[in-house]
């Protein structure tokens, strides 16, 4: 069975019918790494599901600073979510960290899946949950938290990140330069 | 009509029968100014609908200052997300800027209420995903903007509350404080 089908079957159960109705929803897509999923002003009318590999959401601020919003490693969902809701350009740029394999659905391909398939309408409100969840914690802990502790946050939460994904990565989701980040790490050690 | 169930009407069309059957799992509240719906410790197994009034969600730092993470003014929803998922103690306070009154649902009733008016589940995963395009918008906001350009954004954003909500809780929500955010209402005029 797909990494997909087994992510879904942790939160609803799908007949097999429903299962390849689904499976019609989506495409699969090979992404290099470097590879964009799409860039800043391209159409982000897509969610990408991560079979294997690590994709990653970011913004580029007007000094030409990355400002990474979101990693996505194996079975994690990525999006520009403003886009997709909103059918507006992408604010985001969203590229492969290494070589990935994920699963591709429109917008349009999803609320059509929705209408066939109401039982998906609980995977993404579970899924949603979850993601604010974490978006609201990160948002007081860059309210709250000295780099220090926000780092130690990171690595509880995301263990899986700390090895696979480059230093200057995390330190520009953390919001600090990479020697400070080196820094913090020499003191965890 | 119940401003909730009109609420709900501008996502999902519900039967005569359903509306009543959704009303049996909430209850109305009224809320005096300073009143919280909990505090942090408590029990955070509730998210609340507000009819009217406003409310706001924040958490106290090691040195006692408050960041606010939240308001909700009339028609929205507030909770303590991670309480409310996990079972555990809340992290938040959640309380009334004003008089308010609030739908309150717990999450065993939000759960029971899902089993029995499957509809309901598109109705959240719609908030939801607006909820999180607003606050993946403001981690990028508060990693990439200077505090003028985050109160610009707050006052398009929200353009109720600037009027409705005191100043020194829109500093403590944008992070910045209430001299600083007065120099910059001073600009604006």
């Amino acid at each position: 069975m797909s990494a997909l089908l087994q992510h879904i079957a942790q939160y609803v159960s799908l007949t097999p019918v429903e299962q390849q109705a689904f499976l019609g929803y989506v495409s699969q897509l090979k992404l290099k790494k470097k590879a964009f999923l799409y860039k800043e002003g391209d159409s982000g009318d897509k969610s990408a599901f991560v079979i294997s590999g690590c994709l990653r959401a970011y913004s580029i601020d007007k000094n030409g600073v990355e400002h990474i919003l979101q990693f996505a490693p194996a079975n994690w969902w990525i999006t520009d979510m403003h886009s997709l809701l909103s059918g507006r350009p992408a604010k985001l740029n969203i590229d492969a960290l290494e070589d990935s394999e994920v699963y591709v659905m429109t917008r349009q391909q999803q609320e059509a899946m929705f209408d066939a398939i109401p039982k998906m309408e609980r995977y993404f409100r579970v899924l949603l949950e979850k993601s604010l969840v974490a978006n609201r914690q990160r948002v007081l802990d860059n309210m709250e938290l000295p780099a220090r502790e926000r780092y130690f946050n990171f690595c509880k939460t995301y263990p899986g990140l700390i090895h696979s994904v480059p230093q200057k990565q995390i330190a520009s989701y953390l919001g600090i330069t990479p020697e400070f980040l080196s820094k913090l790490r020499a003191e965890v050690k």
